[in-house]
């Protein structure tokens, strides 16, 4: 007998949130519980599932808190505030995914582990960050955090936004755990929001650092998917495939593709850097990592089908 | 062969926070590479470490948080706030251990698991919450939380306060992912703060579902070494030993101590509510639990010797 193929699963935003984007515990929970039904589905197919997720609205909730209680708690930095999403989200995960794998008569179980990922100290997002997190603020009001040391900027009549670096994933340091706990069957919930951000400063003896920034959930899900062995990498997002020529006449969805055609609807810019483009780079970046594996883009809702290799999303191969 | 003994250490508050009980960031960074260092000496011995903490002043400082912001961000329930500590600690304690095992040659890994416990629903502390947590506030601003459903008490000169329910721990849903790693030798850091507290409504396909209260960490730390086949529990505390007629002239250390000894004290009233109480009753339900297993109450200082079997701090066997 050979082992189950493993499967990693980033799931979206919009898996975690209400549909109107809210993040409030109720929300949260009622998102989660549909889809943990969906990857429910997956583990029901008979492979290993290693499940990560996005955390933008739920650390934007944090950046609110720290930003108002800084009068009378220490902010505490975005690393800690990823860290923290982690926790929250991934417990919920677990809770909701029980249910839902007892409901089909399974009995793998699971597990929420708090991850790290490593990212190189001179990465450019460092010294040019580009990410916005968190709300809007009228200057006045950034000015306060710009002593601090942060990076805001100026975005016209919506106000001023916090920028940070969103550094490339080196390595995710706690996949051994992650990998231990997959073969003993566990469902893992791990790297939420792309692992918590670590630099390793190379001084004999000193801990790694947590930095100020946040790493693209989905390439982090697909440096984990290439560390675990894993032969298939899902990214479930709001839309059933990945367009070409999208907002005009000639859109049409991609289905099988290979690496070389994907690559050059990317080249030809035909993904927005805030959503697919990212998507579409970690899904290539995994694929061509190494023989044997695929990648699918496509919606929660078709995700089991997808890994049971039905002709739905846009295929990766 | 037989396996190495597996060893629960439950870290107290001091080991997390600033000699003054300051918990910044940076204070409980610090504090934490202390206490990794004592860990990492543990680990030494050639034992199998599972670690637990507690959580106090940082579950304080995301309560304040919550009430600062809850006009513009939906405060999230206590258990999401255990959930968040148990992120922000064990990623940290993880990174200092790391470094800690590093600097002594060893070559254990760590990982920070995510835990839940579960508690009774019908639990008297539901009815009858008696554990303080956060600031105090003014009548008029705590009546504001008393109308979102949380019970506050008249504290005198001090203000209101927030009581909560302390349930007692039933069972550690996550032990079973925190044996796997352990016997897989890796140090693991888990059921921070005594765990999320869950329920579970006994419904047909309902998932568990969190509750507003806080468990004692050495409960839960107790619960979870029986659970772990453990043969050993140490909780860490700022003192060497456990005093009796603590505050007279005939205040003395207790060394050895048998369980029906230490009863005895406990049931004279010796041990104070809030402080020593729960963990000589979490010390005494380990022990009797089971045979051949063994107790210390000692200095964070002294858990290596305690578990080296010197004489140092309350043995209790």
């Amino acid at each position: 007998m050979t082992a189950p193929s493993t499967v990693v699963i980033a799931l979206g935003g919009n898996a975690m949130t209400g549909a109107d984007g809210s993040a409030t515990p109720a929300a949260q929970r009622a998102a989660i519980a549909v889809a943990a039904g969906h990857v429910a589905d997956v583990v029901a197919t008979g492979v290993q599932v290693v499940l990560t997720h996005g955390n933008g609205p739920q650390v934007g909730n944090l950046l609110v808190k720290n930003e108002l209680a800084a009068h009378e708690v220490p902010p505490v930095p975005l690393d800690w505030n990823v860290a923290q999403t982690q926790a929250t989200i991934g417990f919920t995960v677990v809770d909701e995914l029980d249910a839902a794998l007892a409901a089909r008569g399974l009995t793998q179980r699971t597990a929420a582990l708090v991850t790290r990922t490593l990212v190189d100290a001179d990465d450019p997002g460092f010294t040019e960050p580009t990410k916005p997190v968190g709300r809007f603020l009228p200057r006045e009001q950034a000015a306060r955090f710009i002593e601090l040391g942060q990076t805001w900027e100026d975005r016209g009549e919506k106000g001023w936004r916090r920028v940070v670096a969103s550094p490339a994933p080196v390595s995710v340091l706690d996949s051994s755990a992650v990998r231990t706990l997959a073969g003993a069957g566990f469902v893992v919930v791990c790297a939420g929001g792309g692992g918590i951000p670590v630099v390793d400063d190379g001084q004999a003896g000193a801990a790694l650092r947590g930095v100020e920034a946040v790493i693209d959930k989905d390439l982090t899900a697909a440096l984990m998917a290439a560390e675990l062995g894993a032969d298939t990498l899902v990214i479930a997002t709001d839309v059933d495939n990945v367009m070409v020529d999208f907002g005009t006449p000639g859109a049409r969805p991609l289905g099988r593709v290979t690496v070389a055609e994907l690559r050059a609807h990317a080249a030809a810019g035909q993904f927005a850097r805030g959503s697919m483009g990212p998507k579409v780079d970690a899904a290539l970046r995994f694929v061509a990592g190494g023989t044997g594996r695929r990648a699918v883009i496509t919606s929660l809702e078709h995700i089991a089908e997808a890994v049971a290799d039905v002709a739905v999303g846009t295929v990766i191969q």
